[in-house]
Protein backbone atom coordinates (compact mmCIF):
# COMPACT_ATOMS: atom_id res chain seq x y z
CA UNK A 1 0.00 0.00 0.00
CA UNK A 2 2.77 2.38 1.02
CA UNK A 3 5.08 1.49 -2.08
CA UNK A 4 2.20 1.87 -4.50
CA UNK A 5 0.97 5.73 -3.00
CA UNK A 6 4.87 6.83 -2.86
CA UNK A 7 5.10 5.00 -6.60
CA UNK A 8 2.25 7.23 -7.75
CA UNK A 9 4.14 10.06 -6.28
CA UNK A 10 7.28 9.66 -8.46
CA UNK A 11 5.13 8.82 -11.58
CA UNK A 12 3.28 12.34 -11.09
CA UNK A 13 6.95 13.97 -11.11
CA UNK A 14 9.31 12.06 -12.56
CA UNK A 15 10.29 9.43 -15.52
CA UNK A 16 10.52 6.35 -12.94
CA UNK A 17 11.96 3.11 -12.78
CA UNK A 18 10.52 0.58 -10.56
CA UNK A 19 12.76 -1.98 -8.52
CA UNK A 20 11.23 -4.77 -6.75
CA UNK A 21 12.46 -8.12 -4.45
CA UNK A 22 12.07 -11.37 -4.23
CA UNK A 23 14.25 -11.56 -0.67
CA UNK A 24 12.38 -14.92 0.58
CA UNK A 25 9.63 -13.36 2.13
CA UNK A 26 6.32 -15.64 2.68
CA UNK A 27 4.97 -13.45 -0.13
CA UNK A 28 6.71 -13.21 -2.48
CA UNK A 29 4.91 -14.53 -5.66
CA UNK A 30 2.26 -12.79 -4.42
CA UNK A 31 3.82 -9.31 -3.89
CA UNK A 32 5.41 -9.79 -7.31
CA UNK A 33 2.80 -10.24 -9.06
CA UNK A 34 1.11 -6.71 -7.67
CA UNK A 35 3.96 -4.63 -7.63
CA UNK A 36 4.27 -5.82 -12.05
CA UNK A 37 0.49 -4.56 -11.86
CA UNK A 38 1.27 -1.73 -9.88
CA UNK A 39 3.94 -0.07 -11.86
CA UNK A 40 1.90 -1.03 -14.92
CA UNK A 41 -0.72 1.00 -13.87
CA UNK A 42 1.61 3.59 -12.82
CA UNK A 43 3.21 3.39 -16.45
CA UNK A 44 6.61 3.14 -15.50
CA UNK A 45 9.53 2.98 -17.94
CA UNK A 46 10.98 -0.70 -16.33
CA UNK A 47 10.07 -3.15 -13.91
CA UNK A 48 13.60 -4.76 -12.66
CA UNK A 49 13.25 -7.84 -10.35
CA UNK A 50 15.70 -8.82 -8.22
CA UNK A 51 16.72 -11.69 -6.24
CA UNK A 52 17.92 -11.77 -3.30
CA UNK A 53 19.16 -15.11 -1.61
CA UNK A 54 20.86 -13.69 1.86
CA UNK A 55 17.67 -13.70 3.97
CA UNK A 56 16.45 -17.27 2.95
CA UNK A 57 20.31 -18.60 3.90
CA UNK A 58 20.88 -16.76 7.47
CA UNK A 59 17.52 -17.06 8.76
CA UNK A 60 16.69 -14.59 11.60
CA UNK A 61 13.39 -13.17 10.87
CA UNK A 62 9.69 -14.83 10.74
CA UNK A 63 8.90 -13.08 7.26
CA UNK A 64 11.19 -15.04 5.74
CA UNK A 65 11.95 -18.15 7.60
CA UNK A 66 9.30 -20.73 7.67
CA UNK A 67 10.30 -21.79 10.97
CA UNK A 68 9.16 -18.81 13.01
CA UNK A 69 5.54 -18.43 13.32
CA UNK A 70 4.03 -14.56 11.74
CA UNK A 71 2.32 -13.89 15.16
CA UNK A 72 -1.42 -12.40 15.36
CA UNK A 73 -1.42 -8.19 15.84
CA UNK A 74 -2.02 -7.53 19.54
CA UNK A 75 -6.12 -6.84 19.89
CA UNK A 76 -5.92 -3.86 22.47
CA UNK A 77 -1.94 -2.83 22.13
CA UNK A 78 -0.07 -0.08 19.84
CA UNK A 79 1.90 -1.54 17.29
CA UNK A 80 5.23 -0.19 16.69
CA UNK A 81 6.68 -0.47 20.23
CA UNK A 82 9.35 -2.96 20.26
CA UNK A 83 10.87 -4.77 17.20
CA UNK A 84 8.42 -7.67 16.22
CA UNK A 85 10.08 -11.08 15.06
CA UNK A 86 8.74 -9.90 11.03
CA UNK A 87 11.76 -7.33 11.34
CA UNK A 88 14.53 -8.70 8.20
CA UNK A 89 17.57 -7.63 9.78
CA UNK A 90 18.81 -4.67 7.66
CA UNK A 91 16.87 -5.08 4.87
CA UNK A 92 16.15 -1.89 3.51
CA UNK A 93 19.56 -1.21 2.84
CA UNK A 94 19.86 -4.22 0.15
CA UNK A 95 16.89 -2.72 -1.32
CA UNK A 96 18.37 1.10 -1.56
CA UNK A 97 22.00 -0.61 -1.98
CA UNK A 98 20.25 -1.91 -5.54
CA UNK A 99 18.52 1.44 -6.10
CA UNK A 100 21.42 3.63 -5.73
CA UNK A 101 23.74 1.28 -8.37
CA UNK A 102 20.78 1.35 -10.83
CA UNK A 103 20.23 5.08 -10.45
CA UNK A 104 24.14 5.21 -11.03
CA UNK A 105 24.05 3.30 -14.28
CA UNK A 106 20.67 5.36 -15.36
CA UNK A 107 21.68 8.74 -14.32
CA UNK A 108 18.65 8.70 -12.17
CA UNK A 109 18.29 11.77 -9.96
CA UNK A 110 15.88 10.41 -7.13
CA UNK A 111 15.35 7.42 -5.17
CA UNK A 112 11.78 6.94 -3.80
CA UNK A 113 11.04 4.26 -1.06
CA UNK A 114 7.90 3.88 1.05
CA UNK A 115 9.00 3.65 4.63
CA UNK A 116 6.65 5.00 6.88
CA UNK A 117 7.60 5.83 10.82
CA UNK A 118 5.00 6.34 13.25
CA UNK A 119 2.42 4.08 12.26
CA UNK A 120 4.73 1.32 11.25
CA UNK A 121 5.43 -2.00 12.88
CA UNK A 122 8.87 -0.47 14.86
CA UNK A 123 11.71 -1.34 12.32
CA UNK A 124 14.72 0.30 12.85
CA UNK A 125 15.26 1.00 9.19
CA UNK A 126 11.44 2.92 8.90
CA UNK A 127 12.37 6.22 10.67
CA UNK A 128 14.24 9.21 9.04
CA UNK A 129 17.66 8.83 10.74
CA UNK A 130 18.10 5.99 8.96
CA UNK A 131 17.82 7.72 6.20
CA UNK A 132 19.55 10.54 7.10
CA UNK A 133 22.62 8.68 7.25
CA UNK A 134 21.72 6.82 3.68
CA UNK A 135 21.48 9.51 1.92
CA UNK A 136 24.58 10.92 3.56
CA UNK A 137 26.33 7.01 2.41
CA UNK A 138 25.30 8.33 -0.84
CA UNK A 139 27.17 11.55 -0.80
CA UNK A 140 29.99 9.95 0.24
CA UNK A 141 30.23 6.59 -1.53
CA UNK A 142 28.93 7.64 -5.14
CA UNK A 143 30.18 8.44 -8.61
CA UNK A 144 28.71 12.46 -8.18
CA UNK A 145 26.89 11.94 -4.80
CA UNK A 146 23.75 13.85 -5.93
CA UNK A 147 21.14 11.06 -6.21
CA UNK A 148 18.72 12.12 -3.52
CA UNK A 149 16.76 9.54 -1.09
CA UNK A 150 13.11 10.91 -0.75
CA UNK A 151 10.98 9.22 1.36
CA UNK A 152 7.74 11.39 0.76
CA UNK A 153 5.36 9.26 3.49
CA UNK A 154 7.46 8.94 6.00
CA UNK A 155 5.87 11.39 8.55
CA UNK A 156 2.45 10.25 7.75
CA UNK A 157 -0.35 8.38 9.51
CA UNK A 158 -1.70 5.26 7.09
CA UNK A 159 -4.75 7.26 6.76
CA UNK A 160 -3.22 9.63 5.33
CA UNK A 161 -0.99 7.32 3.19
CA UNK A 162 -4.68 5.75 2.24
CA UNK A 163 -6.01 9.51 1.64
CA UNK A 164 -3.12 11.15 -0.17
CA UNK A 165 -3.34 7.75 -2.01
CA UNK A 166 -7.03 7.99 -3.48
CA UNK A 167 -6.13 11.59 -4.78
CA UNK A 168 -3.43 10.39 -6.99
CA UNK A 169 -5.12 7.22 -8.25
CA UNK A 170 -2.99 4.81 -6.75
CA UNK A 171 -4.58 1.30 -7.77
CA UNK A 172 -5.44 0.27 -3.91
CA UNK A 173 -7.17 -2.91 -5.81
CA UNK A 174 -3.58 -4.05 -6.80
CA UNK A 175 -1.69 -3.78 -3.78
CA UNK A 176 -0.70 -6.47 -1.37
CA UNK A 177 0.45 -6.24 2.42
CA UNK A 178 -0.35 -9.00 4.23
CA UNK A 179 2.82 -10.82 5.33
CA UNK A 180 1.53 -14.08 5.59
CA UNK A 181 -1.36 -15.07 3.77
CA UNK A 182 -2.33 -16.75 -0.02
CA UNK A 183 -5.05 -16.09 -2.06
CA UNK A 184 -6.56 -13.95 0.14
CA UNK A 185 -4.73 -11.15 2.80
CA UNK A 186 -5.50 -13.08 6.58
CA UNK A 187 -6.12 -9.89 8.12
CA UNK A 188 -4.98 -10.66 11.47
CA UNK A 189 -0.61 -9.83 10.87
CA UNK A 190 0.59 -6.40 11.75
CA UNK A 191 0.13 -5.31 8.17
CA UNK A 192 -3.48 -6.53 7.57
CA UNK A 193 -4.47 -4.63 10.79
CA UNK A 194 -2.08 -1.29 10.32
CA UNK A 195 -4.26 -1.76 6.71
CA UNK A 196 -7.91 -2.34 7.59
CA UNK A 197 -7.18 0.33 10.41
CA UNK A 198 -6.02 2.80 7.63
CA UNK A 199 -9.30 2.56 5.70
CA UNK A 200 -11.54 2.72 8.56
CA UNK A 201 -10.12 6.09 9.64
CA UNK A 202 -10.00 7.38 6.33
CA UNK A 203 -13.71 6.37 5.86
CA UNK A 204 -13.51 4.52 2.66
CA UNK A 205 -12.92 0.78 2.20
CA UNK A 206 -10.22 -1.58 1.34
CA UNK A 207 -10.68 -3.13 -2.33
CA UNK A 208 -8.76 -6.05 -1.46
CA UNK A 209 -10.48 -9.30 -0.42
CA UNK A 210 -10.03 -11.01 3.40
CA UNK A 211 -9.96 -14.41 4.13
CA UNK A 212 -10.54 -13.33 7.70
CA UNK A 213 -12.42 -9.61 7.74
CA UNK A 214 -14.44 -9.64 10.73
CA UNK A 215 -13.71 -12.94 12.93
CA UNK A 216 -15.98 -12.43 16.09
CA UNK B 1 45.60 -9.38 -1.34
CA UNK B 2 44.04 -6.74 1.18
CA UNK B 3 41.18 -8.76 2.25
CA UNK B 4 43.14 -11.52 2.69
CA UNK B 5 45.09 -9.60 5.32
CA UNK B 6 42.22 -8.05 7.01
CA UNK B 7 41.14 -11.56 7.21
CA UNK B 8 44.45 -12.50 8.99
CA UNK B 9 43.65 -9.76 11.29
CA UNK B 10 40.19 -10.68 12.17
CA UNK B 11 40.76 -14.17 12.31
CA UNK B 12 43.62 -13.39 15.05
CA UNK B 13 41.37 -11.31 17.28
CA UNK B 14 37.89 -12.81 16.94
CA UNK B 15 35.75 -16.12 16.11
CA UNK B 16 35.54 -14.93 12.39
CA UNK B 17 33.10 -16.10 9.77
CA UNK B 18 33.78 -15.39 5.75
CA UNK B 19 31.86 -13.45 3.50
CA UNK B 20 32.04 -13.46 -0.64
CA UNK B 21 30.15 -12.30 -3.52
CA UNK B 22 30.00 -13.27 -6.79
CA UNK B 23 29.06 -10.88 -8.23
CA UNK B 24 29.14 -10.84 -11.96
CA UNK B 25 33.01 -9.98 -11.98
CA UNK B 26 35.15 -11.50 -14.64
CA UNK B 27 37.30 -13.42 -12.59
CA UNK B 28 34.66 -14.67 -10.34
CA UNK B 29 35.29 -17.97 -10.25
CA UNK B 30 38.96 -17.72 -9.38
CA UNK B 31 38.07 -15.37 -7.05
CA UNK B 32 36.11 -17.66 -5.18
CA UNK B 33 38.71 -20.07 -5.22
CA UNK B 34 41.14 -18.04 -3.64
CA UNK B 35 38.44 -17.20 -0.70
CA UNK B 36 37.51 -20.68 0.22
CA UNK B 37 41.11 -21.22 0.55
CA UNK B 38 42.41 -18.46 2.64
CA UNK B 39 39.46 -18.52 4.86
CA UNK B 40 40.23 -22.29 5.46
CA UNK B 41 43.86 -21.59 5.83
CA UNK B 42 42.96 -18.83 8.53
CA UNK B 43 40.79 -21.45 10.38
CA UNK B 44 37.53 -19.34 10.02
CA UNK B 45 34.69 -20.60 11.63
CA UNK B 46 31.93 -20.57 8.50
CA UNK B 47 32.17 -19.41 4.71
CA UNK B 48 29.06 -17.56 3.34
CA UNK B 49 28.83 -17.58 -0.23
CA UNK B 50 26.17 -15.01 -1.51
CA UNK B 51 25.31 -14.46 -5.10
CA UNK B 52 24.13 -10.77 -6.47
CA UNK B 53 22.96 -10.44 -10.32
CA UNK B 54 22.22 -6.78 -9.87
CA UNK B 55 25.60 -5.84 -11.02
CA UNK B 56 25.28 -8.32 -14.27
CA UNK B 57 21.86 -6.67 -15.10
CA UNK B 58 22.25 -2.99 -14.93
CA UNK B 59 25.59 -3.42 -16.59
CA UNK B 60 28.20 -0.11 -16.32
CA UNK B 61 31.25 -1.25 -14.72
CA UNK B 62 34.33 -2.66 -16.64
CA UNK B 63 34.18 -5.56 -13.90
CA UNK B 64 30.74 -6.88 -14.76
CA UNK B 65 30.20 -5.74 -18.65
CA UNK B 66 31.66 -8.16 -20.44
CA UNK B 67 31.31 -5.08 -23.37
CA UNK B 68 33.67 -2.39 -21.40
CA UNK B 69 37.08 -3.38 -21.40
CA UNK B 70 39.43 -3.67 -18.41
CA UNK B 71 41.80 -1.01 -19.28
CA UNK B 72 45.78 -1.13 -19.04
CA UNK B 73 47.34 0.64 -16.10
CA UNK B 74 48.87 3.98 -17.07
CA UNK B 75 52.39 3.45 -17.49
CA UNK B 76 54.41 6.63 -15.99
CA UNK B 77 50.83 8.18 -14.05
CA UNK B 78 49.58 7.51 -10.29
CA UNK B 79 46.24 5.52 -9.93
CA UNK B 80 43.56 6.69 -8.41
CA UNK B 81 43.08 10.53 -9.70
CA UNK B 82 39.89 10.25 -11.33
CA UNK B 83 37.37 7.10 -10.99
CA UNK B 84 38.07 4.44 -13.52
CA UNK B 85 35.30 2.27 -15.42
CA UNK B 86 36.16 -0.51 -13.16
CA UNK B 87 34.24 1.65 -10.60
CA UNK B 88 31.25 -1.31 -10.03
CA UNK B 89 28.29 1.59 -8.54
CA UNK B 90 27.79 1.39 -4.84
CA UNK B 91 29.49 -2.11 -4.72
CA UNK B 92 30.69 -1.91 -1.07
CA UNK B 93 26.89 -0.99 0.37
CA UNK B 94 26.01 -4.08 -0.87
CA UNK B 95 28.53 -6.03 0.45
CA UNK B 96 28.54 -4.39 4.00
CA UNK B 97 24.51 -4.39 3.94
CA UNK B 98 25.21 -8.33 3.92
CA UNK B 99 27.57 -8.04 6.41
CA UNK B 100 25.68 -6.41 9.20
CA UNK B 101 22.38 -8.94 8.41
CA UNK B 102 24.41 -11.52 8.64
CA UNK B 103 25.98 -10.11 11.70
CA UNK B 104 22.46 -9.28 13.39
CA UNK B 105 21.85 -13.17 13.33
CA UNK B 106 24.92 -14.14 14.46
CA UNK B 107 24.88 -11.67 17.26
CA UNK B 108 28.60 -10.44 15.75
CA UNK B 109 30.28 -7.29 17.07
CA UNK B 110 32.35 -6.53 13.99
CA UNK B 111 32.77 -6.29 10.18
CA UNK B 112 35.99 -6.20 8.97
CA UNK B 113 36.56 -5.07 5.15
CA UNK B 114 39.29 -4.70 3.88
CA UNK B 115 39.09 -0.95 1.79
CA UNK B 116 42.10 1.25 1.12
CA UNK B 117 42.18 4.44 0.63
CA UNK B 118 45.40 6.01 -0.73
CA UNK B 119 46.55 3.02 -2.77
CA UNK B 120 43.35 2.57 -4.15
CA UNK B 121 41.90 3.15 -7.93
CA UNK B 122 39.82 6.48 -6.97
CA UNK B 123 36.42 4.28 -6.05
CA UNK B 124 34.44 6.43 -3.94
CA UNK B 125 33.11 3.38 -1.97
CA UNK B 126 36.89 3.30 -0.63
CA UNK B 127 37.29 5.89 1.37
CA UNK B 128 37.16 6.87 5.07
CA UNK B 129 34.25 9.34 4.89
CA UNK B 130 32.04 6.53 3.52
CA UNK B 131 32.51 3.88 6.06
CA UNK B 132 32.00 6.94 8.76
CA UNK B 133 28.50 6.80 6.91
CA UNK B 134 27.77 3.34 7.18
CA UNK B 135 28.52 3.16 10.26
CA UNK B 136 26.13 5.89 11.05
CA UNK B 137 23.80 3.56 8.65
CA UNK B 138 24.13 0.91 11.35
CA UNK B 139 23.42 2.80 14.49
CA UNK B 140 20.41 3.81 13.36
CA UNK B 141 18.85 1.26 11.41
CA UNK B 142 19.74 -1.84 12.96
CA UNK B 143 18.11 -3.99 16.33
CA UNK B 144 20.99 -2.94 18.77
CA UNK B 145 22.90 -0.45 17.09
CA UNK B 146 26.33 -1.92 18.29
CA UNK B 147 28.06 -3.55 15.28
CA UNK B 148 31.03 -1.83 14.47
CA UNK B 149 32.62 -1.50 10.61
CA UNK B 150 36.47 -1.81 11.14
CA UNK B 151 38.64 -0.66 8.13
CA UNK B 152 41.89 -1.63 9.44
CA UNK B 153 43.68 -1.19 6.31
CA UNK B 154 42.28 1.99 5.57
CA UNK B 155 45.14 4.50 5.84
CA UNK B 156 47.80 2.33 4.62
CA UNK B 157 50.08 1.90 2.01
CA UNK B 158 49.63 -1.19 -0.38
CA UNK B 159 53.41 -1.99 0.92
CA UNK B 160 52.76 -1.36 4.69
CA UNK B 161 49.55 -4.00 4.08
CA UNK B 162 52.04 -6.30 2.41
CA UNK B 163 54.49 -6.27 5.42
CA UNK B 164 51.57 -6.39 7.99
CA UNK B 165 50.41 -9.80 5.84
CA UNK B 166 54.24 -11.11 6.16
CA UNK B 167 54.10 -10.46 10.09
CA UNK B 168 50.46 -12.10 10.42
CA UNK B 169 51.20 -14.62 8.28
CA UNK B 170 48.38 -13.81 5.87
CA UNK B 171 48.40 -16.77 2.84
CA UNK B 172 49.36 -14.12 -0.15
CA UNK B 173 50.35 -16.92 -2.21
CA UNK B 174 46.55 -18.29 -2.14
CA UNK B 175 45.33 -14.47 -3.33
CA UNK B 176 43.87 -13.51 -6.20
CA UNK B 177 44.12 -9.69 -6.92
CA UNK B 178 43.77 -9.57 -11.01
CA UNK B 179 40.28 -7.68 -12.77
CA UNK B 180 40.79 -9.60 -16.02
CA UNK B 181 42.96 -13.12 -16.04
CA UNK B 182 42.29 -16.45 -16.09
CA UNK B 183 44.77 -19.12 -15.17
CA UNK B 184 47.29 -16.59 -14.11
CA UNK B 185 47.21 -12.85 -12.81
CA UNK B 186 47.58 -10.40 -16.12
CA UNK B 187 50.60 -8.59 -15.03
CA UNK B 188 48.86 -5.28 -16.29
CA UNK B 189 46.15 -4.05 -15.11
CA UNK B 190 45.49 -1.43 -12.43
CA UNK B 191 45.20 -4.01 -9.22
CA UNK B 192 48.18 -6.11 -10.65
CA UNK B 193 50.09 -2.67 -11.29
CA UNK B 194 49.43 -1.79 -7.48
CA UNK B 195 49.88 -5.11 -6.12
CA UNK B 196 53.02 -5.85 -7.98
CA UNK B 197 54.48 -2.66 -7.09
CA UNK B 198 53.87 -3.32 -3.32
CA UNK B 199 55.67 -6.72 -3.42
CA UNK B 200 58.33 -4.14 -4.96
CA UNK B 201 58.40 -1.64 -2.24
CA UNK B 202 58.32 -4.05 0.57
CA UNK B 203 60.90 -5.91 -0.61
CA UNK B 204 59.78 -9.19 -1.14
CA UNK B 205 58.80 -11.48 -4.22
CA UNK B 206 54.88 -11.82 -4.94
CA UNK B 207 54.39 -15.47 -4.35
CA UNK B 208 51.47 -15.66 -7.18
CA UNK B 209 52.64 -16.26 -10.77
CA UNK B 210 51.55 -13.38 -13.71
CA UNK B 211 51.26 -14.04 -17.64
CA UNK B 212 53.29 -10.91 -18.36
CA UNK B 213 55.32 -9.67 -15.78
CA UNK B 214 57.75 -7.83 -17.85
CA UNK B 215 56.77 -7.35 -21.02
CA UNK B 216 59.28 -5.30 -22.21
Amino acid sequence: MDSAVCAALAARDYDAYALHFSYGQRTEQRELQSARQVAEALNFSSFLHLEIDLFHRIGGSALTDPAITVPKAPEHEPIGQTIPVTYVPFRNAHFLAAAVSWAEVLGARAIFIGAVEQDSSGYPDCRPAYYQAFQQLVRTGTREGDIEILTPLIHLKKRQIVAMGLELGAPFNLTWSCYSGADEACGECDSCVLRLRAFDEAGTPDPIPYALRNPS
